[in-house]
């Protein structure tokens, strides 16, 4: 074992201080969203997700990024008996828009738009396409009616369009960027059409935020960090799980640890870990470091990557999210830690209470906070994302030319 | 730019060597096998798929990494029109097994087991729950009709019960290890039945095999390494792609990437993502080496991982598997090259020429050939996975241990 010198109450002190700026940012809105949920909101979401379910039988979701990723990670997460919800604007592959849009086959459908500018490219186009294939189906004025747009309150093409044909509309709070979206109703509306218990989900949230109790435990690094028993005992009493495990990652990345390799057993939860590498990558990658966020689903994985992780480059760690699961896949979990520990792999585990939507509010705020501390520990802004536009930029030259 | 050497005639030399080492490998029965299948036994798969789609609507295939991810992913990437595949298997949870099994509702239903031992834990345990299914609804004896086997032709607990029971019976060819044998019976059968035409699978990967032109083109490297120009003739007239491909990412693991991202701009081919992943994540991940493989799946991910990619750490180069594609999203694929070199990434690129079952061949054979140059060249052996069985062997003894 190898001794990391951790002193909590030093890294305790920055963290405070960093958890205050993530609060006063500019774009931490997320930070105090569950606590405070306007009940108003919240019923005008439920009403709509009701109305949607009672014209439709199928929610077309218009968006990239952060407007679709985390609501569809946990409807996949979930598989709530709601609405099914199909997913579009996430590519320019003509194929696959042309593929979904055939799903929808003779059903009612109707579309949830989720863009803060209206002005991106794929979600743009794709909302061209679905209009015109509502058009077709209801005519122009039958239409606007199944359309709910998911923009900016005050500004933006997509407001715009919006307040002209009166679209039912849903703000996307201007303190709250993409990926930290998916508790403010960019991920509520279609999450409640999809049958999901968007209260338990706001709650579950809410614990983690208020940090009442440990909703979930992170086990200590094996393998290469081990913190001196002092330590661990004064942590468990202080530090949330947010905390720990930022610290943890922070420490592991500067050690040499360049990848972050997300272990789930849970197949249904493989969007989840899109979602967290998302997060991750968007928030950190910046400035020539960030630790690379990599996805596991295991069991299958053990015979695939598997073989990487046990013998392979060990400049990764690994980070178990371990769903509450019958007996037979816990012994696997067990297995895949010792064994991995064995080949010197250092592992985090976060166990979670329960495989609910309560359970999954607490690990997406566990997620956005730990990101956010994380980032900052390293030096970076959690908030912004230069590269992002460098593409775009790009794509905009070689549209103009043609 | 960065100049390297790189004299193709001592590397070929090296190479030539390298092949002859991998065609007589024990386990090299892949690197013939579509320019020498067994006529009879193609009509045989070819039969057999036809009297299952008969007799069912649905199949439900059992298996678990190399057993599955290889036909899964073209299935996913082509949607043929022919039957529905589902997969079980691959993992323990119970929840995933039991969501999987629901989906089959009222319909007519087949089986197509594939394991060569039949002892490996989760598909092992799925069949039971499979089999018990299947007798609920056809008897035992009905049962028994509906099951189809891939295994060892001669040995192993499921050729054992295949005989025992007369299940229709189709070989997994001693000489092929699991992540080599899509192009056998384990994936030809499964994909016949979902309506790919196996055919033109094979002859695809036949003309990769021969070689007797470039089906598609490997960009040079662009951004850190850059071949000089008398030297890159000379590959063109005499270095096979996979070839090309498989020197250029030992040149850049040598700089010092460590880091392999396989870009795709077309949602359907995830999955054979996945399938390239696993080839060589187990091929090369060992003796604590190997390139690390990871996925990204554009343009959603240019709005998550895209910043990581542009902005991030250096040590990663990115692959891009470009399909042919629409216009549109043709100027993506150019707008994100611009943008990567831009950002100091090292880019390969490999074109596609047909987005169907020759395409898909050729690709399935140029992935495998390079994968077992590059673990060669690496100094590994490109066909076992002595990781993999570590955590067998722990999952063995807490079993034991309940």
């Amino acid at each position: 074992m190898i001794q990391v010198n951790f002193n909590p109450r030093v890294e305790l002190d920055k963290i405070e201080k960093i958890i205050e700026e993530i609060k006063s940012d500019s774009m931490g809105g997320w930070a105090d969203l569950p606590l405070k949920f306007d009940t108003t909101e919240l019923q005008n979401i439920k009403d709509t997700a009701e109305k949607i379910r009672k014209e439709s039988e199928v929610l077309v979701c218009v968006g990239i990024g952060g407007s679709y990723l985390g609501h569809r990670a946990i409807i996949e997460a979930l598989r709530p008996h709601g609405m099914e919800i199909l997913y579009v604007g996430n590519s320019l592959s003509k194929r696959e828009l042309d593929h979904t849009l055939r799903k929808i086959g003779n059903r009612d459908f109707s579309v949830n738009v989720i863009s803060k500018s209206g002005t991106t490219l794929e979600p743009a186009m794709a909302f061209e396409a679905v209009k015109q294939k509502l058009a077709e189906r209801y005519g122009v004025v039958g239409a606007i009616k199944r359309i709910y747009a998911t923009t900016d309150a005050k500004k933006g093409t997509l407001h715009a369009e919006a307040v002209r044909d009166n679209y039912t509309r849903f703000k996307i709070p201007n303190n709250i960027g993409g990926r930290y979206s998916v508790l403010s109703p960019v991920g509520l509306l279609p999450m409640a059409v999809a049958g999901i218990n968007i209260n338990e989900l706001l709650r579950g949230a809410a614990e983690m935020a208020e940090n009442v109790d440990e909703t979930f435990l992170i086990s200590d690094i094996a393998g290469e960090l081990e913190l001196d028993s002092d330590e661990k005992t004064k942590q468990k009493s202080k530090i949330s799980p947010a905390i720990k495990y930022a610290v943890m990652r922070h420490l592991l990345s500067k050690k040499g640890y360049d990848t972050e390799v997300f272990a789930t057993f849970e197949p249904a939860t493989a969007y989840f870990n899109e979602w967290i590498k998302q997060l991750f990558g968007e928030s950190e990658g910046k400035n020539r470091q960030g630790i690379f966020p990599a996805s596991v689903v295991y069991s299958t994985d053990l015979h695939s990557l598997g073989q990487f992780m046990q013998d392979g480059r060990r400049n990764l760690w690994e980070t178990i999210i371990n769903y509450p699961t019958d007996e037979l896949n816990a012994k696997v979990v067990e297995a895949v830690q010792t064994a991995h520990i064995a080949g010197r792999i250092p592992v985090l585990k976060i166990d979670l209470e329960s495989y609910d939507e309560r359970g999954f509010g607490s690990l997406i705020y566990f997620f956005e906070m730990a990101c956010a501390i994380s980032a900052k520990l390293q030096g970076v802004n959690p908030f912004d994302q230069p590269g992002v536009e460098a593409y775009k930029e790009e794509l905009r030259k070689l549209m103009e030319e043609k």
